[in-house]
């Protein structure tokens, strides 16, 4: 089940050391202007710096449009779009054909499909996300012409986090366009994708010390949309936070997401957990809170969708594991190459992107009936 | 969008006062038993109680087959099941028709759909979610032929949570299926759903307290299926934790999902998160630990599925609100009529048994392609 | 699969003997005027008569509204259908649970699901028919909202045909919906649903002569869309004849459909075929003529959609047949009961509806895409 | 729409003179042998040869295979196929950007999404069936792993049509896989794709004939599958036929589809349509005859699955053609360039590899389902 969404469907392909990963995007409306660099910009937030908080591999994740522009804009029919491995070495890979690593797909794989690529993770390496971000970049697209923007940012990595009014510095009451733009300029100017400049620095200095020690950290990504308008989501299956829910989980690394004040709820009291409603200047009654993440009844409530995505330790580390391989027998396994000692600021844009698809999946189904009657 | 499923598919249908509930099951394989007791059973689990914990109302929710059993066993042709309202009031919504409640989807509803169904939340109340469970009861039965068990249960309520050592305690390392039965006997045996005795007792104490108080509590229902083969999943969109996730958020107060460490894995280093592996007395290669919760790479790993549900307290409270109405004009709200001052225990089915739903549809998915070239 | 649609989407459940069968629409957008009458009419146009063209059975088909409706607009949630089998008798069945009737699909069910509902024919019974015509219901008012009418007639029976010049002549170029209706009442006037009368009663004698003689006769349901606008059709799968194909097809007797000159074209040549391009009266670019039956590269043209499906004769005949029991023993088998000796005017209304569910859902999908930049 | 099936996936994606055409196959079993060769040899059955009968141009349909199979077999990922458009020369189509072409969808597209792309017809250009018998190949070698073989001949051209005799002399009562695949080799060493000499000859006569007439011609494509198991079908929507029938009624030309008798039912008596039942040498009950097309209320009934498609004449032409461009301004139109006088050859392959891929996604269901209480 390679494809998400229901009128803006996304298809992702690829194994991470076969000849090429890619997506085919349909549904996307015509007349969009889509260059292959409009896609190449995203891509490069999540191509891997310089800086030792990122794996050193030289990634030249160079996009190329197959299909469904034409003279700069988007016809209408499906968006091919493919990235050539430039890295397809096969020559290395016998010693882990025979090996489960811990915390990957490898033994799963196996399991299911009695074979698998064992080339860098095959299809379960996080360079099938690439894909995604590249579709990705045509749903912010889109949303920007109807003035919807989502940011993501790291919230957390290993013990350093964002306190909530940290956070809620960052953004102004209702923030202009330009400011957002801004404030995601700053997030991807952070090595660790994180727009607070003391806290960002803590967060490389931690992933430096961890990577020295041959080990990893996880993280929390935590995603904000705005100008969301009331009335996104398709109860029941199809809530905003279900479908949000199943494309963040969908990505290899997350293991948890919550909305608004998530798991805090739990301790909370309903008093102190409703979001009252309120008459705003313009005279239009709107949620006077927010500790609902923006959505109620799986519909959006007009203010910004706030969601948290767990991330785990980066599952190759140098320091040696103790496992067994695919025979049962034991081996002292030390991931050689080089792996991002935390991957929170890779998955950042990857994240952001598949709320950007999901937001235009649902603004379409929104066009398409509930203005049925009022157009 | 109110169908759920490739292979299981479930539609549902229904508001709250209107004429009745229901769900069309569309896939279930020929052959299995099946009567209408099968699916009471299940529904009367969510039944309020006469317990201090749960709404006095007295809900008579008798399904009904409409379709798709025949002498006792099913077609292979959809089965429609439908449950009636005996409530259907009408005389007393009006007063409602003005008011957006607080932490309701009243006013997303309006905005969404430019009317709604006023009456006890129509389609977002959550009496839809009885016709989920009278069909997570006929999954329940195709699992159980395959030898897999889902058990759901309170893990907290307000302050009052399960220590993990706790939870371990109840689940042998490979639990016998009488074992399994069992314990689901005492986590409905208990009003609260929660099967150990003294949590359960604080957590009944709890939720009288807060009832008193004329307020609400959250929660959090923790699920685990055993019995899981290795193999279940359908990457990367069709995970096996992301189409639980869409599942369990689905489901109305759900606000957040974790699976095995989840949120604490944020905190974790990769030598302590990952999974090695080991060799099982069988002689079988197995995870030796479960932080992954029962998947990797979006497959699963033969280990029990270990899953997590935040709960927002109630929304309809019996203390006084400040709010405005569909107008703007200010407000004092004190919602009138029995509500759960606490929904977590009727939520707990619900989860169980849409994690049912999932397994069964990747299942299926399973038997058709992975073993293809095996038959 | 059992369900129909991406945006507006038809489950329908039911066998012919169970406690009912019906109908889930999932998508029809808020706020359009429905009320069980609405539905009942359509429901009526399929009923057998008491003419001796079709079966002196008296099916009280009463639809019920379960969800989706408060007073008396739709409210965007699902809309449940029900109608109830009065005839539940089961006593008889047993002789037909050891048989396999030829032309019907009792043989298949049995192959395909191990088992089968052996009263009435189960779920392959025409009386799922009933469902689609209720959700079709709902399509014709929406397509009517937009202008859009569809028509089905009996085009031939047995040997009696409508000739291409008799068929054009009902049709003004650019028929005002007025008309139309009258049309329509014409057709479902006639017990044949022809609206030609000298042809109705030709087509009328052949039915009675074949009753007399225990068989029965096929025939073409052509079907005539006007007011569709251009540009409905999804390629290259939702080609809006491939839709329109699948739609009818599904429909039990069907054995093919064409479009436009179909079949005919076979023996066409590319310089007489094409249709060429003029501007009509308004200025506008325009097919010139029509023999793609409103189509070409599966987008609507704007001119009327033109459709013919072949119905087989009527399985169930009085006369004797020779064939085998499910064990294979030889058997003479006469059908009794009181059968339609021919389907044709049973299946007008049916065919036009699931050409409504069709062009309703491509009209969706329409304003969701190829709309967002124009809005 | 650019997807089709259910388990077995494909996608397709290209426009004609873009940078290339392409298919993502999900959900193919693990396991299966495939290479680059085993695609390319039934592309090029598709490819123009250099008789008189097809186009002369000299297109290399490279395909590649850029995912999903590692070391000579299926990983059970998806597989992604792409073409490279040789021919991407966008010099010369400016005087196509201002013309609808009688016959062409330049109307339709342009009405549809505001735009297109008008170098060689763009999405709507029969070029993209190239990359479903890509797809194709690979559900041929599914099929063939349970002895299914799906084989298509041109049963008319123009005036040259086969007689019902003709093509029954053709296939043994059970044919062996090895007559099959001869009768599948002689149909391809035909330039005209029909196995019988002698009318094989005059349709490359009439062919040659039109060709020098500056005009076209259409026909009718025959299938059967042979070897197809009773069981496949998925009541009501995803019946047998309508399945088959949406899937070729989405191939560019067809105009029409029928099964067994088809059409030719209208004008029976139930008493000769039915097929009776009877016993097979091995003690089985089989039906004794096949009008049905091997079909039964929309499941396989173990007898070959018999279905024909309508196809029209090429719509491009040299002859002069009369019509306006797009500002409604009369033009007199010769389409220049190499086009097919007949495009039926063609087509023979995309409309066997169409029903391949469903009958592909058919069997996967059944062994999903069917099976789950057998196994």
């Amino acid at each position: 089940m390679n494809t998400f969404g229901i009128l803006f469907r996304l298809s992702t392909w690829g194994e991470s050391h076969g000849a090429s990963i890619g997506a085919v995007v349909d549904g996307c409306p015509a007349g969009l202007e889509l260059s292959a660099e409009d896609i190449q910009r995203e891509l490069d937030l999540r191509k891997p710096g310089r800086s030792p908080v990122s794996s050193p591999r030289r990634e030249e994740d160079r996009v190329e449009i197959l299909s469904g522009v034409f003279e700069g804009r988007t016809l209408g029919t499906p968006i091919g779009l493919m990235i050539r491995n430039l890295d397809q070495r096969s020559e290395d890979y016998a010693p882990l054909a025979d090996l489960y690593r811990p915390g990957h797909a490898d033994f799963t794989y196996q399991m299911k499909y009695g074979r698998r690529d064992p080339r860098g993770g095959g299809r379960s390496s996080g360079r099938e996300t690439a894909a995604r971000v590249a579709a990705g970049a045509i749903a912010r697209k889109l949303l920007a012409a109807r003035g919807i923007r989502v940011l993501a940012f790291a919230r957390r990595i290993g013990e350093v986090a964002l306190e909530d009014r940290e956070v809620e510095s960052l953004f102004a009451p209702e923030p202009a366009p330009a400011e957002l733009e801004a404030l995601r300029r700053s997030i991807y100017g952070s090595p660790v994708r994180c727009p607070i400049e003391g806290r960002a620095e803590a967060m490389r200095e931690a992933v430096e010390r961890i990577a020295a020690e041959k080990d990893s950290l996880g993280g929390i990504v935590e995603v904000r949309a705005f100008g969301v308008p009331a009335g996104l989501g398709e109860p029941v299956f199809g809530k905003i936070g279900a479908l949000i829910g199943q494309a963040v989980l969908s990505v290899g690394a997350v293991k948890g997401v919550e909305f608004g004040a998530g798991f805090g709820l739990a301790a909370m009291r309903g008093s102190s957990a409703n979001d009252p409603f309120t008459r705003n200047a313009g005279g239009e009654v709107v949620p006077a809170s927010n500790r609902a993440g923006g959505m109620a009844g799986g519909i959006s409530t007009g203010l910004p969708i706030v969601c948290r995505v767990a991330v785990k330790p980066t599952a190759s580390i140098g320091a040696e594991q103790e496992t067994v391989d695919a025979r049962g027998r034991p081996v002292r396994l030390s991931v050689q190459g080089r792996h991002d000692p935390c991957i929170v600021p890779r998955i950042v844009p990857v994240i952001e992107h598949m709320i950007n698809i999901v937001l235009v999946d649902l603004l379409l189904a929104h066009v398409a009936r509930d203005s049925f009657f009022r157009l």
